[in-house]
């Protein structure tokens, strides 16, 4: 098997420079850095700029051409040895929420990077092209939906929605782009990819729990996002005796409690209620209305809709009891996104050559690869994200788990562009 | 018994005029009447102002002695055979909530001017003078707190606090009494009573589902109001395992069922959640931290106390059981305020007599009366309030309800005004 062994040099030679990646990390949360050691780094904002012309000028140091589409993507690409041959994709974003940390996509961003710039010190060649991608505006909290621009290149949205978003001050994202000089080519966006791989923070405290070092991510659950809407009666808390009550918040409480029992029933779906609004919302006034939110994941469509009916199946029990009226209705629903078995293999293979530890884990929250992952063979890897903390400005994870993360990606990507 | 058998003969020979009544509270629901049928009258607007002019026009048409006192409350003093006799007052409010109904209040006080009409028509003298008395501000809508003139009266507030009350708008109490011209002299106040007697519209079902014509009210149930804060921690809705979470609206809705629960098991307690704030209170994060209002409402101190001290132990252990922290912490009470057994035989009496079917039952709203009740034998009565709907443009209490709680009124007034 020459393919094998030409891959187990490769993945030896080329090797992740630890304390460069750190540093690039650092220098990165500079821009933007918040007081409180975090990051501020909305998408298209001048912080943005300022992070991309720095990726700009790194990938161009580390020889890759770099290349910018119409929705502002980043792309420097290191050509292989066979020029005609689709790349091997790897990367992830550099925009935060308002008070994000210092890892959360960045170090997808920069461990692609990294791995670049292992193989031009090893001076490597390999088959296929590598390409370092950068997303613009995963977060979604500036320009919504999330994962705005790797949707419109993978076909979720067409490029005029995603101009038309509007930030909370009513500037749009093609002017945003504009402004920043990052509205690229049409020309210029990913067609193609022999694979995908994206290195991302966990966001939740699996691996730390279960003492793993590489998460190996088989797939994005699907999410199944509703409103259950309560209507009971309003009415004077005082001389309204307690049998002739139909409080919505009673009901709305019975709701949450067995959405809350529904993930002990059906093992791998999560629910959660995380708005609650209610209706006239006064002390002495029995709730006449509640709104509940309705957040369902899990791993296969089968097990979401299953989840779903069960949900149907609580709001009628309820309103039954209770002499209330629910509804209860979906509003948006991502399906469940199987990675792809090869790119897994790739990064399976090259923790086991590193000798980590890892767990298969799903992940419970979007990233640009579900997008990417309906056209092209995609997969991530995961490394710890201490106490599960994410979107905070004490997002914390270790230098050594981010070189850990980094080099499984690297001999994942020297894996997959060897074939 | 001479004066048993001269109450009786007086009794037969005052008789309310239900149709003189009953157009009364028609064309007081003229005054601030919205498109929907109900009234906005708010305390000192110039609806209120309208209101009291037509009530003083009518209370001095009925033979009364009008005064109005440093708080705007309005006396109609109709004299007795003994001059220097306490007399017995009975009356209610003119103000209404913003979309307010035809009865709340305004039946209380045109029942007892019916009263002094239907005395005068049959050349009726009683013993003891008779007070139809208007409460300013019943209602603590537009001035906060509720019952506030009755409560500086009866020694609960200074006259400051009074005047310093604001609206809204800025305009305090004191300014606009005096911009509505009911600014009166101290030394109109009531200072004592040898009864007082309230008619008000039940806001409950109570009489209605158990079919009684009358309801003979015992007293005005003690209140406890507070807050229970938990505090679990924030988290992502996808990434983070059912098993870590620290959900803080699990926990408050546990409390929620939990405070449902302890109605059933002490009887005469009404636990009500009224409002409910989530926090961040976003469809994918975990709730960090939820407050919870808490209504406890009981008829003795001991069961008030028993309730407040059940929440503290449901609190606990929800703390507990689902790792968050609670805190509860009562910030307002309000004593149980038995009513005086005389005014209560009085009533019973007057509703006997008449032939009417009565229930005797707790006052699970605060009004002016049990301010009163702290320094003078006090009572009330209540009419049915159809499906105990009240603060509420579609409000409703019969015709012939009406007649027959003015009827009661006039009743148990001339026996406390003979003896």
């Amino acid at each position: 098997m020459p393919m094998a062994l030409s891959t187990r040099r490769m993945a030896t030679t080329a090797v992740i420079n630890g304390e460069r990646l750190w540093s690039a990390l650092m220098a990165m949360a500079e821009i933007g850095r918040t007081p409180a050691g975090g990051v501020r780094r909305l998408a298209l904002s001048d912080e943005d700029r300022r992070a991309r012309d720095l990726l700009v000028e790194w990938l161009r140091e580390a020889g890759c051409a770099v290349r910018v589409d119409d929705l502002g993507n980043i792309y420097g690409r290191r050509d292989g040895d066979d020029a005609g041959a689709t790349a091997v994709v790897c990367g992830s974003h550099l925009d935060t929420v308002p008070t994000g940390g210092r890892f959360d996509g960045v170090l997808g961003v920069l461990a692609a990077l990294e791995a670049v710039r292992a193989m031009r010190d090893a001076d490597l060649r390999t088959h296929r092209p590598v390409e370092v991608v950068c997303w613009t505006n995963e977060e979604g909290v500036r320009f919504a939906p999330a994962m705005l621009a790797s949707g419109v290149v993978c076909g979720r949205f067409t490029v005029d929605e995603a101009y038309a978003a509007r930030d909370q001050d009513g500037r749009t994202f093609g002017e945003e782009l504009r402004r920043i000089g990052y509205l690229g080519k049409p020309e210029h966006r990913m067609r193609s990819a022999a694979a995908y791989v994206e290195l991302h923070v966990e966001q939740g405290p699996t691996l730390e729990e279960e003492g793993a070092q590489v998460g190996i991510v088989e797939g994005v659950e699907g999410i199944s996002w509703g409103w259950a809407d309560v209507t009971g009666r309003a009415a004077h808390a005082g001389p309204t005796p307690v049998g002739d009550r139909r409080d919505a918040l009673v009901a709305a409480s019975r709701i949450v409690l067995a959405l809350r029992a529904l993930c002990a029933e059906l093992p791998g779906v999560r629910a959660t209620v995380g708005r609650c609004e209610v209706v006239p919302n006064a002390i002495n006034v029995i709730p006449g209305a509640v709104r509940l939110s309705t957040d369902l994941r899990a791993r296969t469509a089968d097990l979401l809709a299953t989840a779903s009916r069960r949900l149907e199946e609580v709001c009628a029990a309820v309103a039954r009891d209770d002499r209330v009226e629910v509804r209860a209705r979906e509003f948006w629903q991502s399906p469940p996104t199987p990675f792809h078995p090869a790119v897994l293999s790739a990064v399976a293979d090259a923790a086991r050559d590193l000798g980590h530890t890892t767990l298969r884990l799903w992940a419970g929250a979007g990233h640009d690869a579900k997008y990417v992952a309906d056209r092209h063979p995609a997969g991530m890897i995961f490394v710890p994200s201490s106490g599960g903390l994410s979107h905070n400005e004490a997002e914390w994870t270790s230098k050594d788990d981010c070189v850990r993360g980094a080099s499984v990606l690297l001999g994942a990507v020297l894996r997959l562009a060897a074939a």
